[in-house]
């Protein structure tokens, strides 16, 4: 079906009295007194079109094989329909099976399974009233993300994902090789040294911001933490931005401007799936979206948001205390109690932050900026860059960086900086924002995690 | 520098004697008699800001460092230029330098580099003429195809890149682990098996396929194929839609859209590049690309393919015989000699064709595509897949692949199949085809290939 007018999405919009052909997969099934309704969906849109057939139009051999989980093409008349839950419906007059599905096998039964069953059959749970809705909220999300960057003249840069460098030193990597398991010579490796799968775009980013002033990256980063939660993955999608002659509070803004933006375009163009989220997932999805994409986001230090902690008179599971990182506990009471809305921290302890991010005049806090949002904490992190040569090399030097790796990002610096800036989104944190799903699993198509890449 | 509005290239769109404030990197200065010419570049646009500098009004301790290279903010009012090669200037009233770039040492001076040498300063040569034009036009086509896809309610997909299954056995992949080297146990890696690096994403687009109809992946792609060519990347990019409901004819129709569509986009939106590739780089280009989305592409069969090779009275180096797969030469004949526009080939023999495509009721073919361009050859391939279980699961037994491996996607065959088809489209080859680029590792910001991993 490569015409674009012919999904069950649009046949919604056509007028009573249409002939109209649908294609897609039962969802659900039922008889009664020689009427079958059908529930149809093609994963256009969340609302099936109910078929409504009589048994003496169809023949039995087609009808007996059009149940749950079948594919199958449907032609007939829109009419009003008398039952509750929709205002149309297909009266068949042809139908034609696909693909049957038995229903003594078929996995994907109505109703009651649990997320870690339908992981285990991610290949059917996209058929699913949820992961319908998961999946086309997170097409929605990645084309408002370009489209944001797209209209503000940034230039989209697809950094390696194969990196000789560990970048930042951010964390256990990947390695990448072609030799096999035993006893290696890296010289003989496939690109005659180490190598590994990128946990950032960020530093090619900056090479490119110093070229097209706005640029921003997005596609798979990797991290091999052994952590088995519900918020990791070895495997995930970043958003990365980087500015030229932008400092941090152009940094702040754009930032602001992103997240009520990307926002703002799900909930336009996702309602019905989100409604969805709202009542069957957590019902203060819808609110707490309504609310981030009108308002004006609050603006603390680290060390202002240090002194609301300390007297909160909160017993704090961690102590918050200046030159600690602030916790997903404090972030909370930030956003939640504190404020009511997002809060963009910036200027963080030096020694807390990664190596790149530009040392204020006080010799001890840097620019950086976390973006704190009620019922997730920390959404967004960036920073503005250092800039001076001289300031970063040292810094190289005292973390005891390989300065060699950095000769070229040192280049930046050394010939035509300028001051710059940017920051990272987690696609699947920023997923889990907007659905209320609570497993990072249950919002990639085929999640990677420790002991397991199905599929 | 946030604001949307404060490009180079809309300075050009403003009027004169206006005050405008311009950011960017000198790219070459001279100087005549007390006044100094800039051509500034911010890289939003080919056409450089010329700016020009009274001795008198500008310091010399900022004017001084103000040289190739150098990052800098003009400040002054927009004249018409007196010169040839553009029609407004920037008259300075104030300069301030960010970045100096030390000319004895900056290693991106005027002309006359090698493409070679500039690879080695791959985050320096994107601030060349020619660099700037390449990644403009990387990004334009990129955005193009998401905005083709999405206008027509396609669904994008990430599909995973760390994969436990070699796919179609497509040939050699990059082995991804934590372990260290030495003698290895898969049960003990991070996933507790052996994982590549995937080839494609084809064969999980076709599960979401199966869901929302009408879907495409874009992003990279590997290949750990030992090839030091102009042609070869171990890391790409790779654009592959996959349709439900959706034969061999769609396909076609589909394909022939979409080249048409990203090639006018592309000439719509970046003119001035393509017009500098067109005069430096190869005169054919535009010709060929305005050709190209102006014509109705032919289609033949591979038979009638072969035998207009075996008439054509040509000594081939490869001969032209049924069953041989078509080589570079046959399909430059068959697009630049016989039809003299791009033309798509279908039905090739199934031995030389991947297991999953539909095979045809001769038992010998398989609805199989290639998309043949004059100048390039094979820009696109693709097929109908085969959707029948029993055939399927028959020739994944005969070509002797894992059937294990294969289950999830049989369980498609098994459970609401549909017929079904897509293709894929390499984006660097797009990218050559679009900017007349020799050497496929000038087309992306940091190529891979053996031996050579920078950045």
């Amino acid at each position: 079906m490569i015409d674009p007018t012919a999904y069950i999405r649009d046949i919604f919009t056509k007028p009573l009295g249409a002939q109209v052909t649908a294609h897609g997969w039962v969802k659900t099934r039922r008889d009664s007194k020689g009427i079958h309704f059908i529930q149809l969906n093609d994963g256009s849109t969340f609302q099936d079109l109910q078929v409504v057939i009589e048994s003496a139009i169809i023949p039995e051999s087609a009808l007996s094989q059009a149940t749950n989980g079948a594919c199958v093409r449907v032609t007939g008349e829109l009419i009003a329909s008398p039952g509750s839950g929709q205002s149309v419906e297909l009266k068949a007059s042809e139908l034609q099976v696909y693909g049957p599905a038995d229903p003594a096998t078929y996995p994907l039964q109505k109703k009651g399974h649990t997320m870690e069953f339908l992981r285990e059959i991610a290949h059917l749970r996209v058929r699913s009233n949820t992961f319908g809705a998961v999946f086309r909220v997170r097409n929605a999300l990645s084309f408002a993300i370009h489209k944001f960057f797209q209209d503000r003249g940034f230039l989209y840069v697809h950094t390696p994902l194969i990196t000789a460098s560990d970048a930042e030193g951010a964390g256990a990597m990947f390695r990448v090789t072609t030799l096999p398991p035993g006893p290696a010579n890296p010289a003989e490796d496939f690109f005659g040294r180490n190598t590994y799968l990128a946990v950032s775009g960020q530093l090619e980013a900056e090479i490119f911001a110093l070229a097209f002033t706005n640029v921003y990256t997005f596609g798979p980063t990797f991290r091999a933490e052994n952590s088995n939660t519900p918020r990791h993955l070895a495997e995930f999608w970043m958003v990365e931005p980087e500015m030229a002659f932008c400092d941090l509070d152009g940094n702040r803004k754009l930032a602001e401007e992103f997240l009520k933006s990307i926002i703002g375009y799900v909930l336009d163009h996702c309602r019905p799936d989100l409604e969805f989220f709202n009542k069957r997932i957590d019902n203060t999805v819808l609110a707490t979206l309504e609310h981030v994409a009108a308002s004006a986001f609050e603006h603390v230090t680290y060390t202002e948001a240090v002194a609301l902690l300390e007297k909160s008179g909160r017993a704090w599971e961690f102590p918050a205390h200046w030159g600690a990182d602030l916790q997903s506990e404090h972030e909370r009471y930030l956003t939640e109690e504190v404020f009511k809305k997002p809060v963009i921290v910036t200027d963080y302890p030096a020694e807390i932050k990664a190596f790149y991010m530009r040392l204020n005049d006080d010799g001890k806090t840097v620019r950086a900026m976390d973006v704190l949002a009620p019922r997730i904490g920390e959404i967004i992190g960036g920073s503005q860059r250092e800039e001076r040569y001289d300031v970063l090399s040292e810094k190289i030097r005292a973390k005891g960086l390989p300065e060699e790796s950095y000769k070229w990002y040192l280049d930046l610096r050394k010939y035509g900086t300028a001051p710059h800036a940017g920051f990272g989104l987690g696609l699947e944190r920023m997923m889990m924002y907007l659905t209320g799903m609570k497993n990072i699993r249950d919002v990639i198509p085929f999640p990677r995690t420790p002991g397991s890449a199905e599929f």
